[in-house]
This record gives C-alpha cells, sequence and structure tokens, in this order.
C-alpha cells in the first residue's frame, strides 16, 4: 500500500436554496457539490432559484436511528424467540453495556427475523451527529459476549448479518428505519414553473406518474421512485465527508408531485438518509469548511447538527430531481443542455 | 454557482492483485482506491496477498451493453405492440440514425416492456471504452425524432422512462445487462486461508449462507447478496474518474463460496458494472495516471481498455469482499482492525 | 394417503363482459368463479356492466410463452460463458430433442444468468393451449442429457434452479416472459362512472397513483401495482381447472389510469398470466362445461383458445379492479357492501 | 349472476405428520389437500413418514397479528409526523373504538410510513381464531371517522393504501409481520436421508443453496428462497376454507438446510401464514370435518385453534417442500415420478 496523491474531485457551491421546517426555520443555504458531472451545478443550482422563488423547501425530519445486526445462532427457532422476546425487554440493562462503549449512542429499540434456528438481532441506536457506522459496530461488539453470556442457547455468528442493513438496497431500512428519514415539500406557483422551469404543473405530475412511478415499477425497483436522487447525493456526500458508499440505500426513495389549485406541489421522500456532521471524514480542511458554510459546526445539542445536516441534503435532493424532471418533460432539452454544459466547463 | 477549492479524497494504491480469465492473461496489477475509509485499504491489501498466493483471481467479463429506456405513449396497447415489435427488426435502419450520433455506439438490441398504453423502449448499445451514459442519451435524442415520424401512433413522453436503469437498484439491469457483467473466482489454497485469512473454508462458507444469502434475503434484498461491494467499488471509481453514482446499481451482486477439495472456492458475481477508460472525468491528471497505472490507457481495440477496467475493478471487489468475510467469521476482529487502523491514519 | 370427498368451493357465473382486442372480436363472455369469498360475484359483476356501457375491454395478448430454468455447474465461469453463448445459437438442434417429448412443445428462446460457475438456464417454450409446466419440465428432462453429451465442462445440478420462475413472486417473469402478457384497457364516460360506480374519473386516478403505486412502493412490492388481482384471478383459477398456485407470479402486475377528455381510462396489465385450455386438471366435467361457456374449447390453431382463455380471465381482473378501486373512493362503501352481501350469502 | 354448480376441488388426506413445538406437543395429524395437481399428494405423503422417522417437525409459532393500513392526506409532511406519533401513543383509546366493531380484534401497534404529505397507518391486530380480514376492516371504518375527527389536519384518502399489504407479495409483511410468523424444522438422520429420500444431507443442502437461495436471487426474488411452498398452501387452503388468495404471501419464505452431525437439518421459515379457523369458507360441510379432522375446533382460548392451525399448515408446507428437494437431486426423478403419478390418478 503507497500513499499517493489525493484524488481532487471538482467542487463548486450552488444555490442557496431557501429552507425551513422542523429543524431549520427559513434559511438561505448555499450548497457545496463535489463531482465529475458538471451539469449537476446548474440543475440544482435552478432548483435553488425556484425554491426562493415559491416560499421555500419544507423539509421535515421524520425519524433517526443507526443500526447494525448481529447474527446468532440458537440451539432451535424456540430458544431464539424466547431469546429475541426477552431482549427486547432488556433494553436498560443492554444500554449500560452500550454506555461503555460511546456516551453518544444510546440503544432505543430491538428488531429481530427469524429463520431456521438463525437470529437477527437488529439494534437500533441514537448517535449524536455522527452518522454511527463505526458507533454501532463497537456497541454490538461490546454488546455480543453479554449476549452470550446470559444466553447460553446462543452462539456467535457474525457481528454483521446484512439485516442492517449496510450500502445496499433493500426494504428493511425504509421499513425500520436506517440513517434520517426526511421529507422534502415545495408548492411552486404555476408561474414561476412556467417562466423558470419551461413546463407545466401537469406535464411534471404526468411524467413522475409514467417515469418515476410505473417505469420504476416496470424495471423491478425496490421502494424507490426517482430520477436520480444518487447524483445529487453523491456530490453533497463527496463535499461534506461522508461516506458515500451510503447513496447506494440514501437513493431509495419516492417523488411525488401533484397539480394543487393549478400550482406544482413537489415532494422528495428519503427514508433511509445516511449523513453525520462529525467522525471519519470530516477532519480534512474542505470538510470542516463545508460544514461551517452550511451551519453544521454549531455549538447546538448532540444530534442537531446531524439533523440538519440531513434536511439540507434533502433539500439539494429536490433541487436536482425538480430540474431534471422538468427538463425531460421537454423533447432535446436534456441532451443539448448536457452537451452545453460539459463543452463549457 | 461559485468555484471552491477541489475536495482532495485520500488515495493510495494496494497490491498488486494477480488477475487472469479472458481480457486480462496472469498480470501483476496495482489498485489505485480514493477513500475516507481509510481500513480499506489494507482490507484489499489483505485480498491481493491472497490472490497472489492462490494463482490469481479468474475474471470472466460475460457481456457488455449500456441502455437507455424512452418512454413513448401508443394510442392503446395494440399500437405499442406493434410499434416495439417492428422496431426490434428494424436494427440495422436505427443504426444508421444512431451513427450520426457517435462513432462508437452500435445498437444491439431492444427490448420493450408494455404498461397499459405506455410503452418502455429499452435502447441496448455497446459504447467502445466509454461507460456511455451520455452516447446512449445522444443517440436516443436522435432515435426519437425518427420513431415518432416512422410510427404516427407514438408520441413522446420521456427520453428517459426509468426501465434503463440508471443509478437505480432494480432487477432489470442484471436480467437483460446493463454495463459489463463480471464473473471472479478464486481457489485459495486450505492454508493460504487459515495463516493468511486467520479462519478457515468452512468458516467462510457458512458465513456466506448465513449473513449474504439468508441475510440479505431477510432484508428484503434485490438480486443481491454481498457483504460490501459498495465499498470497494466507491473507491476503485473515484480514483478512477467514474461516475461513482453508479455504484448504486453496480454494488448488486452475489457472493458465492463453497468447500472443495478442503479448499475455498471464492466468487464475486457483479453483473452490472458501469466504467469507462474514457470520457466524462477522465480528464483529470490523477485519473490519466491511475488508468496508466493500471494499464488501460494503451492502444488497443475500442472496448478492450473498457473491459479490462471492469476486470480490475471486479479484481479489486473480490479482494475487499474476501477480507472482510474473513474478518467477520472471528468474534471482535472487525472491529479492533477498525479501531487500530483509523487511530494510526 | 386416502380418499376423502371433493372439495365443493361454491360458484357462479357473472356478467356477461362484452371483450374485444387482438383475439376477440367484440363478445359477450359471461364469467364463471369459484370462491368462498362471496362479494367478489357482485364486484366484477358491476365490473361487467361497466364493460358493456363503455363499447367493452380492448384485451391485448402481448407474449406467450412456459419456461423451466434448469441448473448447471461449469469448471469455471468461462465454461458456463462458452456454453452458455453456444446453446442459444443452437436452438434448431436443441428443438429436434424437444420435439421427442412433445408435439407442441417449441423452444423459441435462451436467456441464462451466470453466478460464479454456476449456469442457470432459462429454457422458454410455445406449449399450444396448455400452460405447460408439465411439458416444459418434460423437455428440460430431456434436453438436460443431450447437453450433458454436448458439454464436458457442465454438470447437472437441478432440473429447476428457481431462474423459471414457477409459483413465485419475481422479477423476471415480468421482464423476460412467462405465461401470457396480456393488458386490458377500458375507456369509461364520465357519466357511466358518476352513475354506476358512485365515483368520478379523478377521484379514482387520484387514488390509484396514492394507493396502488406509492402505497404498494412503500410496502416493498415488486413488479407489480393494484389492488387486489389475487381475489378474481384464483376464482377464475378455480371454475376453470387452472393451477390456482400461479395466481402468486400472476398477481403481479399494475393498474394505471388516467383521465381522458373528462373521461376514465382504466388499464391493468398481466404479464405473467399462466392458464391453459387443456391439461391437467381440465378433465373434470364442470371445467370443461365453463371452458365451453367461455368459448375455450372450439376447434382452433393450437394456442388460440389458450390465448383466448388468458383474455378472458385479463378482462375478468380489470371488471373486480375497477369495481374495488371505485367502491375504496367512498369512505365507508368497502365494509358496509361486504357485511351486506356476506350475510345475504 | 347466476348459481351454477359448485367446483369440486379432488381431495385425499395425507401423512400423518407427527409434529412438535410451542403450540402441539408430538401429535400425529392427518393432513386434507385439495388440489389439481395429484402428485402433490404422495410428495407430502412422503415428507410426513419422514417426520414420523425423524422424531417429528418441531413447529415454532412466532408471531401472529392481522393488519390494515389506512391511507390518509396530511396537510403536510410535518402533520403527518405529529398525527403519526400521537396515534401510536393512544392505543388504548383507539382499542376503546375497536371493541365496539369485535369482541376479539384487538389493536396491539401501529406503524406509519410518510412519503410527501400521505400517512400510511398500519393498524395491526389479533383476531382471536380468525385469520381476520374483515375483523380489520370493520375495525379500521370504525377508526376512521375517530381519527378524522381529532385530527383536522387529516383526511381521508383510503380505507386500504396498500401497505398492509393483503395477497401482494411485499417485504412489509415479513418485516412488520402479517398474519402467523412460522418457522418449522427437523433434523433427518442420515440413514433415513438416505433410505427414504434417496439422496443425502450433503446434496440436498447443496441444492438448496444453488436453487432456492441463490436461484431465487438471481431471478429477482422478495424475501423468499424456497422450491414450492405455493403448492401445499394452495392445497391446504382449499381443503379448510382459507382465502386461497393468501397464498400470494404465504408462499413468500426461506428454506435453510445444513448438514449436522452427518444427518440433515432441514427448515421452513413462513412469516406470513395467513390462517384461521373460523370465518368466511367455514361454514361449508366438507371444512368443518376437516378443521375437526386436524383437531382445529376444540374449544379452547381464543387464538389457540388459530395458532394450531397454522402449526400444521406450516409442516404441511415442509413435508412437500422436502420431498421436491429430495426427487431434484436425482436427474430425471422428477418428471418421472410425474408421469406416473399423473397417469395413475
Amino acid at each position: 500500500m503507497s500513499r499517493v496523491k489525493p484524488a481532487p474531485i471538482p467542487m463548486r457551491t450552488v444555490g442557496p436554496v431557501l429552507i425551513t421546517g422542523n429543524t431549520i426555520d427559513n434559511e438561505k443555504v448555499l450548497i457545496p457539490l463535489a463531482t465529475y458531472e458538471t451539469p449537476l451545478w446548474p440543475s440544482v443550482g435552478r432548483g435553488a432559484l425556484i425554491s426562493r422563488l415559491s416560499g421555500g423547501i419544507k423539509v421535515t425530519v421524520v425519524d433517526e436511528r443507526m443500526t447494525r445486526s448481529i447474527l446468532l445462532e440458537a440451539t432451535d427457532a424456540g430458544a431464539a424467540l424466547k431469546a429475541g422476546n426477552e431482549l427486547k425487554q432488556r433494553l436498560s440493562e443492554l444500554n449500560e453495556v452500550v454506555s461503555q462503549s460511546s456516551r453518544f449512542a444510546k440503544l432505543i429499540n430491538i428488531n429481530y427475523q427469524i429463520a431456521g434456528n438463525l437470529l437477527y438481532l437488529r439494534l437500533e441506536f441514537t448517535t449524536g451527529d455522527a452518522s454511527g457506522h463505526n458507533m454501532v459496530t463497537n456497541a454490538a461488539d461490546k454488546l455480543f459476549p453479554w449476549i452470550l453470556e446470559n444466553y447460553s442457547d446462543l452462539k456467535y455468528c457474525s457481528i454483521s448479518g446484512n439485516y442492517c442493513s449496510d450500502k445496499k438496497a433493500t426494504a428493511v431500512n425504509g421499513i425500520l428505519g436506517r440513517g434520517k428519514n426526511v421529507v422534502t415539500e415545495i408548492l411552486i406557483p404555476r408561474e414561476v414553473c412556467e417562466k423558470r422551469l419551461h413546463t407545466t404543473p401537469e406535464k411534471i405530475v404526468d411524467l413522475n406518474i409514467k417515469k418515476n412511478l410505473i417505469g420504476t415499477i416496470m424495471a423491478g425497483g425496490l421502494r424507490s421512485a426517482n430520477a436520480h436522487y444518487a447524483n445529487m447525493l453523491l456530490a453533497f456526500y463527496l463535499a461534506t465527508g461522508q461516506d458515500a458508499a451510503n447513496i447506494v440505500e440514501g437513493s431509495q426513495g419516492v417523488t411525488h408531485a401533484e397539480v394543487r389549485g393549478g400550482d406544482l406541489y413537489f415532494s422528495c421522500t428519503l427514508p433511509n438518509l445516511i449523513v453525520g456532521s462529525v467522525g471519519n471524514g470530516k477532519g480534512l480542511d474542505f470538510v470542516d469548511e463545508n460544514l461551517q458554510l452550511i451551519g453544521c459546526r454549531e455549538a447546538r445539542e448532540p444530534g442537531e447538527n446531524g439533523r440538519r445536516l440531513a434536511a439540507i441534503c434533502a433539500a439539494n435532493v429536490l433541487c436536482g430531481e425538480l430540474s431534471l424532471m422538468a427538463a425531460q418533460t421537454n423533447p432535446g432539452e436534456l441532451m443539448a443542455t448536457h452537451l452545453k454544459l460539459e463543452r463549457k466547463s
């Protein structure tokens, strides 16, 4: 393993985006985005403009938790059931063990699945401002010996049983929660829609149904219906020191649009958004600068910076999603714009 | 939109990995990896060591194609059926149109799906050494007017109907193909397994069944069964100028292991690996250096550098997957290693 | 194993349904339905009434094939690739073997998947008027020794590798085809919608988006978006001697609705509808009577009775789907109707 | 709608199966099966024989609940979140309303999902011995007005939002529970395996990995890995008056096998098994007889007959699954047996 020069990904700030909701109150925030796909900047930028012309993007952080599913083998399914049910009742004992591994990790819930005599124990934690990958692995590492000591019918199979599930597109994360569950909504006046997005509310709604909803279903998608969340997530993750492999589950989400009173209601739901304002990758200078720029390095209660970060990331997703959807309602616009921008850059 | 300093992601080279197969013949290749997750380097490095001690990783490139699904509305399902069937028979005419957009893009197949009166036309191309995103969008942009002109029963709905499908975890990509379909295999002598991975073939096989296969199934995974392909893909993509948002579908793949004559057969199947040795993001200095380092900038027939790149990327995935699986067979090893490495770095 | 009296499932005929399309030309067909769920009869009956008041249900049979995926182990992925590619080119040789097993089975295509050294060979046949389960298993049984003889690098693993896939909800059946792929469409005048379904086109469309499309996506559905196809399929299957376990994949399908010129466009797409007018279960008296009633025992070209049967089955599905969707747009209607009907019966 | 003669499905009893576990203590139970697929009887019969020679099938009922997801529209996601969180805390108030609809239905939990401003409220009930479809719809019908009265920010969208989810293959049912979650296990001595199943533990385990686990993953299956659960479920459902459309979700389950001390451990996990010993379809004479035959019409605490029924149904599934898996380890056996049996019958 030899050190080589770092990989310098092109980066710009776009916006500002006007954001409001249960973590941010009517603020304009500049969005840093690092990407090789240069058309992404003006695309998100156009969405940001719309946000300012439409009273802002309303962002609701619905839930937060980070998980690790340990895998145990029981003598049989009956023993697995007994252990699973008991452990769900012993959260406070388990939290004493967890507290030895971190002062931020707190076990808030346990879910389990039994297959044959295999017990998949999904441990769910809050992890302060960190995304919490290491925190929950560390906690699980401490809990495992305690569980084996207390349940002689169980033995170690794996520190992760893939029921977590980390960096994989699965159904469990959206249904039981992993990372931040965030909903973004905006109501765009028809005039803004026509003038700035060169389309109509009706066209966007129609395209969303036929492309994002039905098209993804035909493709065999999983708990997902969107045009390109992955692009906005990647660029934001690289700019803010996140583990960008989490775009795999992060990009599972649903775009829902409808015409309301002639205007366009447009929303992006991201149930598995994994971000942190502290932790791995956050020590680099540009990351620190970017986190400061978006106001996620303030002195706040643990968790508040993390939720704010998730809200900004999700607003960024809506901006890019809206812009691409608008472009695709017009034949030829997408390619023309790509060509123009990539030649320029 | 304002320019800021680029995002410098930490990068190292690991290996070399010994690779053989239908695109590479018994070569040792150093792997460049850019990542915030520093434990990834020694993890892939350990796999690389195993490759050299086990006669190499055999890599088979099974298929290649890049796709764009355009979305049309027909007067009814009957008209959609007629158009879909006819267009499948008119590939050479369509290729004349395609040839105006690029000298590398070649339409090799069409698949379609009909839902109500909606026609999802999945255009499948070879695209030389490029991953081909823009090439196929551009080709689709040229094909669309031709199709509308020839089929008055059809009208434009979207340049992309999400049946492509790009940067989304779906079933269609693996089943019909998108990007490179690559299988990697290795046969690891028991002694190497025990001495260098500190585990046994039996333990790896057992863990693979219970974690990767059954665990992912319980999580509601989709055409996927692996521990962490996304990590190795991301680091390789960032180091070689790929559009890393393609790890979303790229990370769908299956790890299969079995004990053979006391030794360990270990394989990773990656059916949707999207990479290119030319195109967007490839103009940066470090990208060019890295592509040269791994021998993907040689004068070869169009497509050969691209396939070589896919083979190396997939071998890298096997290295990291093997190493993590080995670690998880031993209680406590994963966390201990993480802590040690992250403190060091 | 001891014989006991048969299980007499309650049966009625409803309709007639007015059907038109590429297999049936403007006919009124009575639908026999066997079910314990008695409210199903008036529900489908109401849909049938709508069909007669709206110019009929247009049914398009898009495709037909029956499949069996045999599973082979190759020496490595390279050998699997070579065999897979060659076999796709040897259809006529393979069809000589197939012809020994049945005069109706005809191998029309081969698809394969490779995972490690495993080769899943999906053999696709037309099977005349039969659903074809046994026909394709029998053909596969004949083909297996031939393949093993011609490819010494391959060995037997299983007569079915679950990539068929039979009686399982998977993505492959819809994407590659299994059974009949059928689309049904109807355009219902607003007045009919309001007077007979007690709802509006707008309400149905809205409910379809929020319940069938988004709701199923949130539930983690797979290539499916409908309210209750399974109910109509089951009752029709039991009445016509089908293997009703095929409702598992048969019920995967998509309801798409939109307002067109103030009227309601409503469609049901059933890509994996497995039915036969001959074969197992068809010897029973009531089955024979029902198949005659719906005109599927006529002297026609092989396959025509089977396609007609699929068209009628799918029209039946649209009737029931439409009726339930209409009911659910009105608070309280569903339960009130159920209670009334079940008490009566 | 006109009455016609009932549909008499052929029926036999097979077994007895030896069952033990947390609902049944070491009993031999005859299994009634109604089916057109006559080879199913000897197939399940062979599994029953194995159960008697191997100390019985251990059946663990892990969980039970029946669900209905109502769909509401909130003014925005924030209002949806507030209502969802509050309603989870008001179970006892809600149960007062539920108690007006049934003396058996009891609301035990609420889960919700938010997409945009849509609130999918998954109401989870215990329903005594009934499968509970109508009971929960009726309860939801009573709860809806109460909720709308208490939450002026919400309005009616649908009595079912497909997040239940009923008669659809989705991920939510297995993860959150719907119907009975049942695990069956058996340890078959090697000698029994060889003599009666004409195979070895190693062969069964190998086939399970390559066909059920990897094969289903390649097919794009969803939370499922088995050979043919649907067949055994259908025949048992038709014989015992169940709503057989529930085989759609019921057949999602996982077969797990391993070699233990030279013997065969074989298990079937059925997380969404929906059955009832009372309710719709249970009034028919043969149903009543069959339910008596298997001991599910005894005077017991509410729910006990239902759980017993689920246990027997699941044991039946293991019998048929084991038998088919054994047959498929031997080239040619499956087809030969089918032909022999179908000719005989």
